[in-house]
């Protein structure tokens, strides 16, 4: 029952703060082990709202001050969940596939954007930030509790497990303009990392697709392209334009 | 020629970093007034290009560790620009108007997808943070030099002002998918806050618009939104759809 700082080969992770919290309590409160509150919280309709949670979960509540010094170093966090950690498989259909993503805040955005805009399968290949750092899990807002993420080894072991996608991969090298591209469903949207984006290679099995964007700056950040992707995918071709 | 902690009423601001004070010194070297080096900086081809651009622009380089610790706690800061603050006024043309923006990192964000979607008039309405706050300009990567963003008291005196403009304004409650909208030029698109998002009354004397989204987060994130929208206003339908 001790809490400890999160290693990525922990079995339990950790939700940091109300809001996410009563996200797992309320979509997924298997995964929520234990809830220890700060012995200052004030005490409110959310607190009431949150004990209520676990009591009809059977879920542990402790007043505790320890954890809050081991795990956070925000004075404003009072609620923190103890997460076990869930393995997830790929659904077939529609995919996000992120290419060694460096950025535990970077890919929580990612898995909230994702799950507003309705995708719920995230491929993530490897060396790769961890999906289950408390981080990503709050830069997430707890959203990823919606979805599947599973890691793989390559980009190759991934592409032999859904051989039907079609792949699009965003690179700054392609000629293809993200309004003019149609996507073939099944399809998986690839982005390259932070860093240094997708290498050529990429260009050989996949579709390739730019985001229009003036010269001023080097590039879109990789939440915001990875989004307007999404958002162009799902929905801009769908109104029969 | 002291620096001190950056306070809004000052006259100059600072671009924390080698990056954003290089993007600066290319693109708007006027605005810069000096460079400080952190002595132990590793003198490399980017510090010769620094270098160089300072002796062009007759900007003054000084080797001082003082500065970096007034402002910056970052330890891998080894490049501050001292920058004169300049006025801007927008031009008539699409716009993008935020109201009562309160995050700096946000601001700059929003600031970056922009200038890299080619919106070049940001419209603010107070109160809200400052445009030039470092941490803004840490955001937008350099690119504020880029924008010309005006203050306006209320939205009225903006509308006034800009009495041709088409509004569109992004709300949760639209019932009007940003995918079906037809943006009528010139058109400005207007933001609420992260908190609060816009309040009905904008409903009377604006169109409004949804981005589609599913119910399993509250909503997606400011700069995300944003971006979208700029993206789907001047590329979505440009395509001959």
């Amino acid at each position: 029952m001790k809490v400890k700082k999160y290693k990525r080969e922990d079995e339990q992770t950790y939700a940091l703060g109300m809001t996410i919290t009563m996200e797992m309590l309320l979509t997924s409160p298997k995964v929520v082990e234990r809830v220890y509150l700060k012995s200052d919280i004030i005490e409110n309709n959310n607190t009431e709202k949150l004990k209520k949670l676990c009591v009809d979960n059977s879920i542990e509540l402790i007043y505790s001050d320890k954890p809050f010094a081991t795990l956070s170093q925000k004075d404003n966090c009072y609620v923190i969940g103890v997460v076990k950690k869930w393995k997830s498989e790929l659904e077939s259909g529609n995919h996000i596939v992120l290419v060694n993503p460096q950025d535990s805040g970077n890919l929580g955005n990612i898995i909230r954007s994702a799950t507003a805009l309705g995708f719920y399968d995230i491929a993530v290949i490897k060396p790769a930030v961890d999906v289950f750092d408390p981080k990503t899990i709050r830069a997430s807002m707890g959203a990823l509790v919606h979805i599947r993420c599973e890691y793989f080894e390559s980009i190759e072991s991934y592409v032999d497990r859904f051989k039907e996608n079609n792949l699009y991969a965003f690179m700054l090298t392609s000629s293809e303009p993200l309004n003019e591209v149609e996507f073939k469903e099944p399809y998986s949207l690839v982005f390259g990392n932070e860093a240094s984006g997708l290498d050529e290679r990429f260009a050989t099995f996949s579709k390739t697709v730019k985001i229009p964007q003036t010269d001023k700056v080097d590039s879109l950040n990789l939440t915001i392209a990875t989004s307007i992707a999404m958002y162009e995918a799902k929905f801009a071709r769908k109104s029969g334009k």
